[in-house]
């Protein structure tokens, strides 16, 4: 089959690999129908994620057809309609009664990163019973791969440890997938103001075409400046980092309120200052978080029931054995607008 | 009357001053039968805090009668025995709507601060009715002037923000009263173990005595090596901050398990650094919090029933004449052995 194969940093090309097979009874085999990219992608292609080794298939986001089951998969049968979800979990570990998949103790992500992942014409997905969803009827297919990994992300990472409510004042430093997600799901809690806070002005725009109160550019205005004129000078009750460097979290402890939340979404490489002697007695939360996509099945009922639009959040389409070109587009997201990829593999 | 006055950093003295008298109809004029001394007085004679201009009086803690109300004061009249919150709080505008009196717009901590405070034979109280608390029979008055500030703060911003419950692995970092009243508030929650760390053998002794589960010398031992022995390399559900420097906080990062909370206490005059390279994926979450002692009647209740014994912390007693050597005691707590000081006024 064909795969889209990590041969250390910055190497990548699409191999001719063998098919997956069942390696423990709660295995599945699916066949990929349609994946995507993720920045965490390109994160291992520029060696970011040790743990990732050469000669790995990436990507761990995709829908497909069962193809084969272990004899320990009792919910899918050959033939059903999935959704893979990023995170892999067993459902019987102590994290995963905890409801903290991302750090089942033999899943988590591991997806494209310590195993083959869904950039593939076929994929094993372990502990398939609790990794996988069936597709409900009548929703887009290529939708439902927002479901694997982004909309999740930004919206237990966000969201939910952002505490957002009616009424909320949020901000969401960085305009890219991830903070769009955020963006679309933190509407659900009918939030007074979302402020999106970027510097490339194509995704401001698209940022204010998926319901931003307002957007800041920090190419050209002081963020802080503009928040407290937003926010009457408190700050925001939600700041969500989905960025994942040093300045954008300092960013999000300038603005946030008394009271606040910085939830942090980002993926950092380095570690960032506290600023302790300004907040020990301001009573903030910041949070950090994997994905656990325990909200997955919620999300569905979202998108059946017309209340969450992902498609909004496609750009391109390529085929499988255009994936090179699909990275190169994502990669290239300055110019040429990409947020989301999708790669038709079947 | 008398009162123990700053005069800027390093300087201190017992004055003769005028009586203080009602100026807003929402004021008590309380006459202090006992106070105390806090770290935070400490703080303010370091000059780490110039918001405490000199010619203040010092103390934000204290047990005392109603001498005089104002006009509006409607809970308490004359010859009322109260305890006097480290925090006044109006009760009415946004924050304290919230429960956050801390940042009550016209309160939270200015006692001591901002506006003469508790070491005095006489206090103005503002916002009576609701920064005031009437003393229950039959408890001792010395105990209930650690309700003032260190039991709420420690429960509040420890104990409450960092979740424990029952099972929880905690570690409280730094044995001082507030790291104390933390060890003894989160008894209430059963949690699994309490590990105390400082580098103090007598506050560790007295820590003991108090119900941790382990204690940690960190002038013997690696606290992350030991924590993780004790928690099967897990870490801590709970890590709560009682001393406030970086290096303190860093440790609660190194030893705090995913999924967990590192709850900050203490009070800090310098940024920290904060490991987002290795906490970003962790589920973890850290809150700061000014006490807003909104557990305060809580706290009197158990007091009440003896399920806490506040009486353990005190450790010296001193006469107001005598609040001099009281700050030299509580100064050099590490040679004094000193805990809690009580200062009686009246």
């Amino acid at each position: 089959m064909k795969a889209l194969v990590y041969h250390g940093p910055g190497q990548k090309s699409l191999d001719e690999r063998p098919m997956p097979e069942i390696a423990a009874p709660t295995d599945a085999i699916i066949k990929v129908t349609r994946t995507t990219i993720c920045g965490t992608d390109l994160h291992i292609l520029k060696g970011d994620v040790p743990s990732c080794q050469p000669g790995r298939i990436l990507g761990h986001e995709g829908v497909g057809i069962v193809e084969q089951v272990g004899g320990a998969v009792a919910a899918f049968k050959p033939g059903d309609h999935v959704l893979i979800s990023c995170i892999s979990s067993c459902g019987k570990c102590d994290a995963c009664r905890r409801g903290m998949y991302s750090h089942c103790a033999t899943g988590g992500w591991i997806l494209g990163h310590r195993i083959d992942g869904t950039q593939a014409e076929y994929v094993r997905i372990p502990h398939a019973d609790t990794s996988l969803y069936p597709v409900p009827q009548g929703v887009e297919e290529e939708a439902l791969v927002m479901l694997s990994d982004i909309l999740p992300t930004g919206f237990e990472c966000g969201v939910l440890n952002g505490k957002v409510q009616p009424g909320s004042t949020v901000a969401i430093v960085g305009a890219g997938p991830i903070g769009l997600a955020a963006l679309l799901t933190a509407q659900f809690y009918a939030p007074a103001q979302i402020v999106m806070i970027d510097r490339d002005p194509n995704r401001l725009e698209v940022a204010q075409t998926f319901g931003a109160s307002a957007c800041i550019d920090i190419a050209r205005a002081d963020p802080v400046a503009e928040i407290m004129t937003l926010t009457d000078g408190a700050g925001v009750d939600c700041a969500i980092e989905a960025v994942g460097v040093p300045a954008t979290f300092e960013l999000c402890q300038a603005i946030v309120a008394a009271g606040g939340t910085i939830a942090n979404v980002g993926v950092h490489g380095v570690k960032a200052d506290l600023h302790l002697e300004t907040l020990w007695d301001r009573n903030i939360t910041i949070t950090t978080r994997l994905v656990d996509t325990v909200s997955t099945p919620m999300l569905l009922k979202t998108v059946r029931a017309g209340r969450l639009a992902p498609m909004k959040l496609i750009t391109h389409h390529f085929r499988l054995d255009d994936i090179m070109n699909a990275y190169d587009t994502f990669g290239r997201a300055a110019e040429t607008g990409a947020l989301k990829v999708i790669i038709e593999a079947a």
